[in-house]
């Protein structure tokens, strides 16, 4: 060995990565749009890194926690913790601080449900932000729903937006979407971190989209729930796809101003949502002519070759049929989303390509499985409903 | 000196005092009904006290902080701290935890805006909190309205419920009561913490109150506000009252089947909101008919002595012609209430009395200047009007 080649090498390696890591965090770091009112911290540079802030004059270690890493921060004077994570995706991400081990939310920001909890999320300026952007346009209203399911024995709740033009007379009627969120999320996402409201502002004031109402419940369902606490109960099998049919639709079409035939009704999900709400498209195609699904199928997680005479009871057997009956088909992927995504959306394309089923494939470019690939999903699906 | 008898009254004190604070923790714990789904922390007990827990097991020091005190919470074998406050008032208190030094909201909880910040809350189960318990009656809806604000040139948002019978059909109009949050609140907090829709779903349905739109707004508006960043400029005046009259009211008139005469709108609103609210209406008595303040009135902090000659440009100098307009004037107050709300509240009824003006006065039992007391002041001041 050539150790002085070896020491040669360590040194510019060493050298190189130092460098590199000092140059490469751009000084150009502002709040992000989704802290609180006046918070100045976290922010977010031209880079796409997070930069959090937070006083913990006690503490031994602060770290921020995005994306699946720690990122060491480091204490000043003044006892506040700061760091910057590497760069991040744009978009949409949730994240969190570790407090001497203590996962807590960071106050800066405002929070949502991601993750099976309520927390920090941070936006990273996206190249297309603009489709979701808040705009001198007429704005619909998003209405919080509270039912009482008799399947669930259990209070639910789902939002509903209507668009401006719901409010501007009293007797017209539009049709409706239903869109699901995905797991271990829950009804507020698509409103929220999904700005559904916004998408569907911006794409109906420039006549890309017809005025439509979207509905947004709550994708976990069970028998009982009342009962279920914790992880002590094993969850009974989900009674969602009931709870859709026999309790959400007819609550919708009776409170808001629908037009209840299957021509006029649309459903989509995300991932789990995409998942559940193609099996209740299919088992219910008199009462659905739209389908969406964001990033997922209903042959998850699996990439095996669908066997169209038994995959779903044979629902995509008959080629000609579901072309006849489905009036959009759409499916959405991000580009770097990973494995088991891409390979199971993958499988379930083939399967349609075979049975020669018409279908619209969207890819989000440079995104993940996260709330920028499904903003942009809504926004390209909506703009073909109810045409 | 004794120093026997000294010696045995002190074992005696600190055996009564051991025993007493061992015995006091009733072990009777459940989990808060404000917590994050299916999370076992915080819970409180049948004394009010909080019991917090969180893992930490690095941290030298966790603190539950709640009503100005914090108390020390205690590390396990697993690294996790538990600790319990002292009885609380019941109702919903604020709180945070204090992990060495650093100030977060407990992952635990739903979150709620208050003290300037989005936060922990806890409810402690109230005596009476069957008024504003989610029961089997026909709920309203609570819908998120955004809006672009000319005189503050700024993004706003209200929230505005509508009654189940607001659905019902497409022609009948309601009654609107605008409703008010205090100081660092904001638009959430009365459908959020304050159960406002609760509420007025429980009075409604038990004909205790009358069918009718609710918005709530934010209280902070100023001119120019999009420029206005953190602690930089120094606010102008509020221009708060001028976005009610010339913006909100006609806004939600147009966009809401609301009866647009002062008979059937009311105002109202808590602490700071009392405040601004007494002004507006008194400002506008073409406008309004019903007046409610919630733990405040306008002469506040002062528990001076008012000249209704003077006051608020002498709008209280003519009685008669105040017990003409208002057809109610409605004062609520916890009677744990510390100054100045008291003093402040008890001058400005002295010179209602002189004036001869009428009013009601309703005393919230046990609570302090928290959301107990609002939620009772709305359960009373609702049910009398628009009759």
């Amino acid at each position: 060995m050539n150790y002085k080649f070896i020491t040669l090498v360590m040194i510019l390696l060493t050298n190189t990565g130092i460098s590199f890591a000092q140059s490469a965090v751009i000084e150009d770091f502002k709040p992000s749009s989704v802290n609180q009112p006046e918070r100045q911290f976290p922010q977010v540079n031209s880079q796409g890194r997070v930069r959090a802030s937070i006083a913990a004059p006690n503490a031994n270690k602060v770290k921020l926690d995005i994306g699946g890493v720690k990122y060491d921060m480091v204490k000043n004077a003044a006892g506040v913790w700061t760091g910057e994570s590497a760069p991040q995706d744009e978009g949409f991400h949730y994240y969190q601080l570790d407090i001497d081990g203590a996962l807590v939310p960071d106050p800066g920001t405002l929070y949502f449900y991601g993750a099976g909890r309520l927390g920090s999320g941070i936006e990273i300026p996206a190249s297309d932000k603009d489709f979701y952007a808040i705009k001198d346009v007429p704005h619909g209203l998003v209405s919080e729903n509270i039912y009482f399911s008799k399947l669930t024995n259990a209070w639910r709740r789902c939002f509903v937006y209507t668009p401006a033009q719901y409010t501007a007379d009293a007797k017209t009627r539009f049709p409706v979407l239903y869109l699901q969120h995905g797991s271990f999320e829950d009804e507020t996402g698509w409103s929220s971190q999904g700005k559904a409201n916004l998408i569907l502002d911006n794409l109906i004031a420039s006549k890309n989209a017809l005025p439509m109402i979207v509905v947004m419940d709550n994708g976990y369902a069970y028998e009982n729930q009342k009962s279920i606490s914790g992880d002590k109960v094993v969850r009974p099998v989900s009674v969602f796809e009931e709870v859709m049919m026999t309790e959400i639709i007819p609550m919708i079409d009776a409170k808001f101003r629908t037009i209840s035939d299957r021509e006029h009704r649309a459903i989509a999900g995300l991932s789990m949502g995409a998942n559940q709400t193609m099996r209740i498209a299919m088992n219910h195609l008199d009462k659905f002519a739209y389908y969406g699904g964001f990033s997922g199928t209903s042959n998850y997680p699996s990439s095996d070759e669908i066997n169209p005479a038994t995959f779903l009871d044979g629902k995509f057997n008959d080629g000609k049929a579901v072309n006849k009956q489905l009036k959009v088909l759409w499916l959405g992927l991000g580009t770097k989303e990973q494995n088991p995504f891409p390979d199971s959306v993958g499988a379930f394309k083939t399967m349609l390509d075979k049975q020669g089923i018409k279908y619209v494939f969207y890819e989000s470019p440079g995104t993940a499985h996260e709330w920028l690939t499904w903003r942009r999903s809504l926004h390209q699906y909506a703009s073909l409903l109810f045409k």
